[in-house]
């Protein structure tokens, strides 16, 4: 007889919360004054990429002060992984840095993913402000939580969901970006008209030619509506269990095509990739058709982004990166499907739903 | 004139969740079933180490099921470290593990700890079951939510609160443990009585035999007496805000020992030192008297364990490690004090509390 004595340990809810997303242009100068009237008393921590201080925005943040900085080199994917996450926590901790620590993240989604992810296990959690400098971390991986690092098999593979404090978003910062970075981050712009907001399409449509000319006041109003879809999105589910998952439309044939490059295409190239194959699987399952794919296509393309899988990546890899998807159950994706544009497909109440493993085979041999 | 724009965005609130510790002699055996019943359809990941396996607690656990494990070698502190951590989180993933994976923590402090943050950030977070084996992890770690690993510079440094989702504590497991380990761990059951329950610490002075000839009914009574302590205060501040400082009692001295000693002191006996430290500062600031220390010191040595700060840790290097305390403010931390045994000191509504650096110098002096 084996006797079993049982207590139960209540864990309560965290307390509700919110942080603030401030948009301008040239405001990086004058983000340092909100951040100490904010958090005035704590250590600040400054995690940055060698891009980041060669175009001068480090030098604009910190406008002379003395603050104990983290240079990623080099920058890009290639960085974001456990070895470089460790070298900065312990920057960190050489620099005596307490739990009352603000690290700031200023620069792309690696700086972000990364900063984001060391602040939220440095001493099990420290605050972070995401101070975004390219269109695809204004856009997309500064809001919403979501940090991490690549393991050598799978994007985003270790992480946490913590939120930052603030977010600020200077597209004046954008100006300097180098052109294959600032069109492929458009992608995600794209992906959020496509998912959330038809009206955004049309005026992505109408404002190529200003947006590819990089005009700041609509610059603000690109970046002003992603920051809107992508919040109503993360608000209603912050922690990825049904809702938020709309947002990796294009994301699992695009992430696994990332891999499968070796990081040789841009996150956003592969996402744009993934686009039309979510378009392609539409077409296949009888919610979309060749017109719609062909105006999407069109977009991006009028955006400078290549949307053909390059000749170099084997289909047999880019099926094994799907498999290896951190949403896979069993080994297989589920897949973020629109019926139109502006509008998710959500089948019995989930927004990711199940697609047959011959058709997604048969839309990775078109691709 | 700068023009900004603001969005808000909401972090709603997490929803109080519970779960459950069971307490038994030899249901190591059984505890799979019940695993089975409450996560059946996730993927399985044991996390031990080389002793735990070599006393034959793993084959109890498994009976026979192939299930993918990861054996810490060597086990203990020094394995608490951001590589072996890496290693774990690529086993895992070489498993091909989705978000629906159960970790299984099997064995001491060092395996909770590092199995608990393993779980935290795989994936961005999968389910994890502490089933602790040694008398520090079942008195102390398995319960909280506490996870994390060691630095170079200092314990836990890097890591996240991440609570399990159930707790399976078999006290027969602590049959095979060696000597100095089972004495060590029984520290943490000392300060639990000391911060927490007279009546505890009553029952500990006068099962004393009973407790190092360990009996499993008395072993059952310890580990109910430990779990119900550290539950409430864990309840009432589960991030540690303030009242679950108290849980810290002797582990300021204690870690900084810890480290200073190198990981030759076990956890336990470094925290023995670290409680008559805090005795001593209590002393010193007029909270305690030379009675109570010697009455806390009569029942360490009573256990087995040394008081005394090894000869070969330099006082310079423990002041050092002192001021990299985790909860450091201004490279000074707080401490826990007790007014008397089972009720500790608070001041203005704080439970750790600022003394002088002049009293501690004076008191490491002393030790």
């Amino acid at each position: 007889l084996i006797r079993m004595q049982e207590l139960t340990v209540k864990v309560p809810a965290t307390k509700p919360g919110e942080y603030k997303i401030e948009i301008g242009t040239g405001i990086l100068g004058v983000v340092w004054s909100k951040i100490e009237s904010h958090f005035g008393r704590g250590g600040k921590f400054v995690i940055t990429d060698a891009n980041v201080v060669a175009a001068g925005h480090l030098d604009k943040l910190l406008s002379g002060r003395n603050v104990p900085s983290y240079v990623i080199t080099p920058p890009g994917e290639s960085s974001k992984n456990m070895v470089m996450l460790v070298s900065i926590l312990e920057a960190m901790e050489q620099a005596y840095l307490g739990r009352d620590t603000v690290v700031l993240a200023l620069g792309g989604g690696t700086v972000g993913d990364i900063a984001g992810f060391a602040a939220a296990i440095f001493k099990r959690g420290v605050a972070v402000m995401q101070i975004p400098t390219t269109t695809l971390a204004q856009a997309d991986s500064a809001i919403g939580g979501k940090t991490g690092v690549d393991s050598s098999l799978s994007k985003n593979a270790f992480g946490a969901f913590w939120h930052p404090s603030a977010v600020y978003i200077d597209v004046a910062t954008l100006k300097t970006l180098d052109d294959r970075q600032y069109k492929a981050g458009l992608v995600e712009s794209v992906k959020h008209a496509l998912i959330a907001d038809e009206k955004y399409f049309k005026f992505l449509e109408n404002n190529l030619d200003a947006i590819l000319q990089r005009q700041p006041d609509v610059l603000e109003k690109v970046a002003y509506y992603n920051c809107r879809i992508k919040a109503e999105v993360v608000e209603a589910d912050p922690t990825e269990t049904n809702q938020r998952r709309m947002l990796n439309y294009g994301h699992t044939i695009g992430h696994a095509a990332e891999m499968a490059s070796g990081f040789e295409l841009l996150h956003g190239e592969a996402v744009a990739i993934g686009i039309i194959a979510a378009g392609m699987i539409e077409i296949e399952m009888g919610l979309g058709d060749d017109n719609r794919v062909e105006m999407v296509r069109k977009m991006l393309t009028a955006l400078g982004v290549h949307t053909e899988i390059p000749r170099n990546i084997s289909k047999t890899t880019l099926m094994d990166a799907i498999r290896r998807d951190k949403k896979a159950i069993n080994k297989w994706p589920r897949f973020v499907l629109i019926d139109k544009i502006g509008s998710v497909h959500s089948k019995e109440g989930q927004w990711a739903i199940e697609v047959g493993q011959e058709v997604v085979e048969r839309v990775v041999e078109k691709l």
